[in-house]
């Protein structure tokens, strides 16, 4: 049931480290408090252990990558390993440089990840071992629509088989899928790509169920991932004449914000492969 | 008169120098713009002694430390010490790592600091020299309310004392003490820590308020925690059906922008003890 | 037309590099979309050059400089220049700091611009190779105004030709010039001073604009200025009591995620000299 895992999360309120990108990263702070969750952000090689110690779950982002912080996301992730708690990854622009491809990779084979979520595009580049994402957004020949579902179901399940984590593809159609079974999932507004960082948000609100759920962590994250799609749906039903995507940015928060677990077990749209 | 602090800040239009997080940074300038101050940020080391000498206040925020930058809050410090502005210390998540405790005590040490604002777990870690806090937010064993307001209010003057600073805990009952008297104030709404950096917003602001009215700065620190309370709550009050956190974060800064000295001296509820 | 450049961005969609400061990052992000780019933010001096090699436009921006990001801006900015994408400069704070004015006009010198956009301070620092700019506001004795119109429009020509480049000076009245004519440009609203980063949002945009148009690169520049000010006057309108810098922020990106390129053609106002 979704909305357990929705009432996990608020009963339980995880604290969630983010190592993650400066662009979207208020965003990401304002939809982990939104969702129940309360977030620490914290980067520094030195001060990672400390903070992921006290955390239930952890948040990497590649989004704005720096060889100073790659330390860090390792040394946090070993650390939340030893401690069990949920490590999401969140490859952004993997395919788009080396130095993005070449790290998530590494955080995927030296880290025991709970989750990946990203868009078509890189998680095909780590499936691949390579890639070449146009920038970060999908690739528009990757995308998954209802023609090439079938296909991308199977690619998915066999990565989280091979990768041995939940990998959540999100796009016009969502995947998640622990290599088993494959939630798809048809929620969400093709306007949530015009606001920098929705993404981002889900990654950090997938974290936070996760950590709050730990015994049904695919469904948790796909609780997350519906989640997302059903507050895109009702912020966009608040738009005004005149609104565009920095105020549509608030009325999806604003939506995670207010949504209860029977709004979201209603709203949430998918089917299991 | 709180209301000639907030009238001295639109006046003044201090300029105010930030060294602070990149999770809540664009919020701390649009409301030091809000109240009436100008913001500049500049966390480089080579940067920081040339800005801080333009301006008219410091205000230092641990809040995503990293070691590169603790050079540059010193530097900038001494500089502002020597030019007589005001510094301001946030220290977030004192006590949650040994890095962030150890830098917001050297700078208590080394610095001259005209305020330090921050939760009461926060603050407790400091007058301890060392703590145990829970994230970024206060821990609720350590929380001021009506019951033990008394032994908080002895707390904060002694500490404020003690450090030779004014001493600001802000949470569901604010304390803002020079060490003499004690500022009890019951301004602001519960739903303000649902957004995250409403208390590094208050640290802009303070900085702000300091550099305005240099011969009551007591004064001015308690001005600017009514302040920001008052236009929590103003905020609050335009929320409508379906708003949620991230509007309500604007509403605030749109209060700030909005409030008169008149406002804010009937909205500002307050005791001397 | 201007009509035409808007709609070459939202046609084009241009992918646009930004190395740019954590204060108003999300909100270029966000408005680059909005204009219908597409952004990607990379200062990482390793990844830097695969990133923009991806991409159709790369904005550079001191406004929080680090040392260890200027490596990385020279370093796109080369790869830029050898694949010929335009690249815009904004020099925020140029003359408030040795280090911001010396690595402005490094960046000048070096690499070839396709345009630089500041306020009136910080590109009279760069004209005179030295400056004392108050911050990252313009000095009032330098403010753009009827009566002193014709020596600025003057000045920019001249170090428009100097300098090889389009020089895009905004503030009351703004000014852009390929060093042969000058658009004299009045749209706009004073409120907008009193959101942080309306002018990094310019510098964006305007590298969508240029990326979008390159057979018509001044026009485009003088269409990316003249919309923002649009957007701003646009968004103003639909301000209602209560609301403030915060909600005006969002407005004006509202407004550019609207705007038709019949309605920029419509709302602007300009004459050339």
């Amino acid at each position: 049931m979704f909305k357990e895992c929705l009432e996990n999360v608020r009963r339980c309120m995880p604290l969630i480290h983010n190592i993650t990108n400066y662009v979207t990263v208020n965003d990401v702070a304002n939809v982990i408090l939104a969702c129940g969750g309360s977030p620490i952000m914290s980067d520094e090689t030195e001060d990672v252990e400390d903070i992921t110690s006290l955390c239930g779950g952890l948040n990497i982002n590649i989004g704005t990558l720096h060889k100073t912080s790659i330390e860090g996301m390792f040394r946090a992730g070993r650390r939340a390993n030893e401690l069990g708690h949920p490590v999401v990854l969140d490859p952004v622009g993997a395919g788009a440089s080396a130095l993005r491809t070449d790290t998530a990779l590494s955080l995927m084979s030296e880290l025991r990840l709970s989750a990946v979520r990203g868009n078509i595009s890189e998680i095909r580049t780590l499936a691949e071992g390579r890639g070449n994402t146009k920038g970060v957004d999908a690739d528009i020949s990757d995308a998954v629509t209802e023609s090439t579902l079938d296909e991308a179901v199977a690619f998915v399940k066999t990565f989280a088989r091979n990768a041995g984590c939940i990998i959540a593809v999100t796009g016009a159609i969502d995947l998640v899928s622990d290599g088993t079974v494959c939630y798809v999932i048809r929620n969400g507004r093709p306007e949530m790509g015009k606001i920098t960082g929705t993404g981002c948000q889900l990654s950090g609100v997938m974290t936070a169920y996760l950590a709050a759920n730990p015994d049904r962590r695919l469904e948790a994250a796909a609780a997350a991932v519906c989640m997302m799609g059903v507050a895109g749906e009702t912020g966009w039903s608040r738009m005004r004449n005149g609104d565009g995507n920095a105020t549509y940015r608030n009325r999806i928060i604003d939506a995670v914000y207010n949504m209860t677990g029977d709004e979201l077990e209603k709203g949430a749209k998918y089917e299991l492969r």
